[in-house]
């Protein structure tokens, strides 16, 4: 899974009938450091993630989890949101 | 999912036959601000968009849903026309 | 799926048994320009494409779908041969 | 599958049922030689896995074998922790 | 699928039971010219191939086909061991 923010929204009235009623919400992946890093997404959301929240994002099949038995078309979907984290960085070690 | 202009579309003859009767479109992914970003790829549609609109596609085994119970050789689909769209830019936070 | 140019062919003796009678082929993807871009990858090749030859292949589960009811092990497949491709270069639009 | 090093963790009280009881993990994917190398990831971890752990990863569908029957809301997951490796430079050799 | 060269070989005690038994290799992707690209990955090996061999292995779900009936947790697989390999140079050709 990897980290994100919520920071936008999507409204399409013509879609594949499987995303009837889904709330599709733009996300920035960002690092542990909140930086952004790499590309915009459009994604499910299966936890009522609101705008700027830090929440934590599933790619693939495994996506389409929470929303069964409906086999809903999607990649990508929120599947929670972050309280706290805590990250040590690596230190420098020779090869083991 | 990802943000996507139609830009182009392909013919072919000769295919894998469940692919028959398929329109084979290109779209060049796009960021929310409508900047082309990244490879251009061949989709299928299915939701009739048109040259020049602003669709969102679905990769992987699951872009094949909206053609089923034909279980469509396909790896990414166009599932939806973008209506309109909001983005908030992230504001440089400190680590929560 | 992503457009690519059939460049090269690979041979080898000892394989995974599903593989067995599979013709390998080495594909340079390519934009719709013809530029190459990307890796050089090995697929299987389901519909008698030659060397030279623009192909589209399709990746991940689905791309061994021409080959049912045999599973074959394979996460690339050429499964079309283009026969004609148009594109409009995207205009520089302001966001919509 | 691919080497990380466990680098920090993640709690959530919002998130896909699925996801509940399961530990999840900041891992940083790093070279044989230990250098970071790509984003860190948000992991389940199948094995115990402590921090500044050396493991490797499964992504994907497979990702979620270990955590059977109970099909888990997941794309990746730490599935051992490596004793020992060893790596061989490939020499710079001509084309075969 | 993608060609790779045997580089070394990981050793772990504490893994999911479903890699109990299951020889694990590192290998570096390579061009047809055999040089480095990309990331070392760790995988399973099907076929049996030796350090410094020339070899192609499979992604995704289908890299764990070659060890049905057992549903192996690996997203990577040595497929098969190359013999020969001839690739043709792309022509720089104008949009056809």
């Amino acid at each position: 899974m990897f980290l994100a923010k919520v920071v936008g929204r999507v409204w399409a009235t013509i879609k594949d009938p499987k995303l009837e009623g889904q709330r599709m919400l733009i996300i920035q992946p960002v690092t542990p450091e909140l930086q952004p890093t790499g590309k915009q997404l459009i994604v499910l959301d299966s936890v009522g993630a609101g705008a700027g929240e830090l929440v934590y994002c599933c790619k693939g099949k495994e996506s389409s989890f929470p929303f069964l038995p409906v086999e809903v078309t999607t990649d990508t979907s929120i599947v929670g949101i972050i309280d706290e984290l805590h990250v040590r960085r690596p230190p420098k070690e020779p090869a083991c």
